[in-house]
């Protein structure tokens, strides 16, 4: 069976800093229609600084649409036409000071496919320097050192719900089972 | 410090079938105020079904803001009020046919804490039997068969980009391994 649908109508509510909403009206594979509301995101960067005695370095932060701190690894929106592997490290190095010698891909994610279009790339540093912080005007965060076993516990545990963090944790917690870092 | 936002002015752009999207003003912790765009979302719920045989039963469904075919574990939205667990049986009975002896919590997932509320609650279910399926009239989705062992291979791989199928994926990996499944 061909699962594809197709745009009949796209209509923009509302252009943001960080979003556009659209609403369309969708062809269905069976010829019936349905409406589909749509998050449009430019895409984000994750980047898990990871240290030689397998130490990660978090960031602590209130996340607005929860109104509570939430633990993750650093973090941020990708701007218009920017690379993700420069926008983590740029990230990085704001949120945390730490520069890396060495950064390898941990894969992409799909937050919530029904109704983002966001996609967030993951990325592990290595051989990491720590200097100074550079935050955004509106951006408060404080670092947590964690070692990559408790921080294992704490995501079976559920003490860290964000999706990109709990993905990479696991990530990075196979590849070293594997002997691969 | 108190990392703590507060709103200051709140203002719905839309309210919708799936989602609300509210934009605030926020007093951020130095005094100083930001915009903050806020996708209100009722929750979601999502449900691996794991045989006796270590396989799990996938979802293919299209995605409309991708524009792609994405293999996810099923899943769907809490209506409003709905308890996650019971929502997770009728999503899987929906979507699958199955029905499950044994439902277990494989924690919660903030899938993009920056801009989205959304909570979506994991289970892990058991004991499979399977009768038929019983979809949506806007769903068109194929099931897929795939043992657990290579569905971590895929995650690994990058083939399974939805987050919380990765997250469900390598956490039964990690209790198969620990023996506790």
């Amino acid at each position: 069976m061909d699962l594809t649908e197709k745009p009949i109508k796209q209509e923009y509510i509302y252009k943001g800093k960080i979003l556009n909403i659209r609403v369309d009206d969708a062809l269905l594979p069976d010829g019936g229609s349905a409406k589909r509301e749509v998050v449009e995101h430019n895409g984000g960067v994750m980047i898990a600084p990871l240290d030689d005695d397998y130490n990660l370095y978090f960031v602590e932060q209130f996340r607005y649409p929860y109104m509570e701190i939430v633990t993750e690894l650093p973090a941020g929106k990708l701007e218009k036409g920017e690379e993700a592997l420069s926008a983590g490290m740029r990230e990085l190095k704001e949120e945390t000071g730490a520069t890396a010698d060495n950064i390898t891909s941990l894969g992409k994610l799909y937050p919530s496919p029904g109704y983002t279009s966001e996609i967030i790339y993951l990325y592990l540093a290595r051989g990491l320097s720590f200097g100074e912080q550079e935050l955004d005007f509106d951006e408060f965060l404080e670092i947590k050192k964690i070692h990559l076993d408790k921080a294992v516990k704490m995501v079976m545990d559920g003490e860290i719900p964000d999706s990109k963090t709990q993905v990479a944790i696991l990530k990075i917690k196979l590849l070293k089972d594997e002997g691969l870092i």
